[in-house]
């Protein structure tokens, strides 16, 4: 840790209401369930322990990231740092998709589209219509975005608009000397650990991140990794969640 | 309202555990109480009825105004705007009566001297010593202010720290025609309304602002507020608890 010139805190949101549903949300802005809310605090108070002092908070647009840093920064006691809110770090965008339950979709499309659409790094999923319930064509909150809101998305799109926040937001704020806690999601968070540690498209598919549990990474004077992968505040607990992730990638 | 160029909402914290108590908070960082949150989330209501939405919230740096806010933007489904918090917000400190019942100060200095210390303009309380457990010398959310962190207030400085806020940071939002929220607290507020209703020294002793409910002003070009003293979202529990505190003052 001593050589550790920055210092970044990522931590995915914790359960969410159509995560226990087992539906696919992306950019639907659905709310935490009591145990995310519990996983939130309990991340906190990891950090706490841990002397793990966020200066700058930045977070997506969606509810779930949102209340997960609010919750664990009380807990941390660093609810009064600065917050950055930014589209570019929200869910990937599951298009047509969205607000469909995952069993009923691999039954009806079978496995391998459903895995290609879930962890292809190039296969966005069809595109969701403007007028679907589940659209975010008209959200308020992405007005900036005119009629680029995006209706489907795949990794590779997360990818290409994350790294522009990364490098004028999140990096800006690490190279001020800054320890930066990022909340976010599954998929915004393994387009910023494949950036950071430099996964290829292919192996990519095969990283999970666990919600709830914070994960460091030490960062050399250039941003680089001093370990590849970071290292969890509870790698026990981690193992554990990443173990389920791939039994069920098998099962399906 | 339709005169109205600019929309500015205040909102005072809900109930602390410490307005619970009965003793003088000022800048020691308290929680709400189970009250405080309701009152809260039913001013997020408030707005979301009214159609009254902010674009943008400002922020004192201490958790129950940071937490009233995000628990109003919840229910108002606004949670995803950006967040300004600024330690010119924060309430009056309270120097050395900071931590003490204000029954037992009021019954140890006389009844004059208390209503100086609370209502008086420009009568600061004794200075908070830097060692006292209350103290916020040391306290890293305001390490950019250095050895220049209060020992005490009275409302004039507040004013004096407040103006300049308003100036870069509120009335700049205000002008790039964002709806703004400040969730702030009853002396930080009493100073920004004393400021904006152009109240004099004397008279702004018998203004006071309840607690959980939206104050709205509309403002014209000039930020000149359309109605003095703006209006209450509910202005039946705003009279009620205005009358209470004015009663409260009298009994004292």
């Amino acid at each position: 840790m001593s050589d550790a010139a920055h210092t970044l805190i990522l931590l995915r949101h914790g359960q969410s209401q159509w995560n226990e549903k087992n539906l696919f949300t992306g950019w639907v802005d659905v709310d935490l369930t009591e145990k995310g809310r519990e996983e939130a605090r309990r991340s906190g108070e990891m950090l706490r322990e841990e002397g793990l002092l966020p200066d700058v908070l930045h977070t997506s647009r969606l509810r779930r990231a949102i209340t997960t840093a609010h919750l664990a920064l009380d807990a941390a006691d660093r609810h009064w740092i600065d917050v950055k809110r930014d589209w570019r770090l929200n869910e990937r965008h599951y298009g047509a998709l969205q607000g469909k339950d995952k069993a009923q979709i691999r039954d009806e499309y079978g496995e391998e589209q459903f895995m290609a659409w879930r962890r292809g790094y190039d296969t966005p999923p069809p595109a969701l219509e403007a007028d679907s319930e589940w659209s975010q064509a008209q959200d308020p909150r992405y007005a900036e975005l005119g009629s680029e809101v995006p209706a489907t998305e795949c990794l590779k799109d997360v990818v290409e608009r994350l790294v522009p926040y990364w490098d004028e937001a999140i990096a800006a704020d690490l190279r001020a000397g800054r320890t930066v806690l990022v909340t976010a999601h599954g998929n915004s968070l393994r387009a910023l650990v494949k950036t950071l540690d430099g996964i290829s498209d292919e192996d990519i598919a095969g990283v999970n991140i666990p919600t709830g549990i914070p994960l460091v990474y030490e960062l050399d004077a250039d941003l680089r990794p001093l370990t590849p992968g970071g290292r969890y505040l509870d790698p026990e607990a981690a193992a554990g969640a990443i173990a389920e992730v791939a039994n069920q990638g098998a099962k399906h």
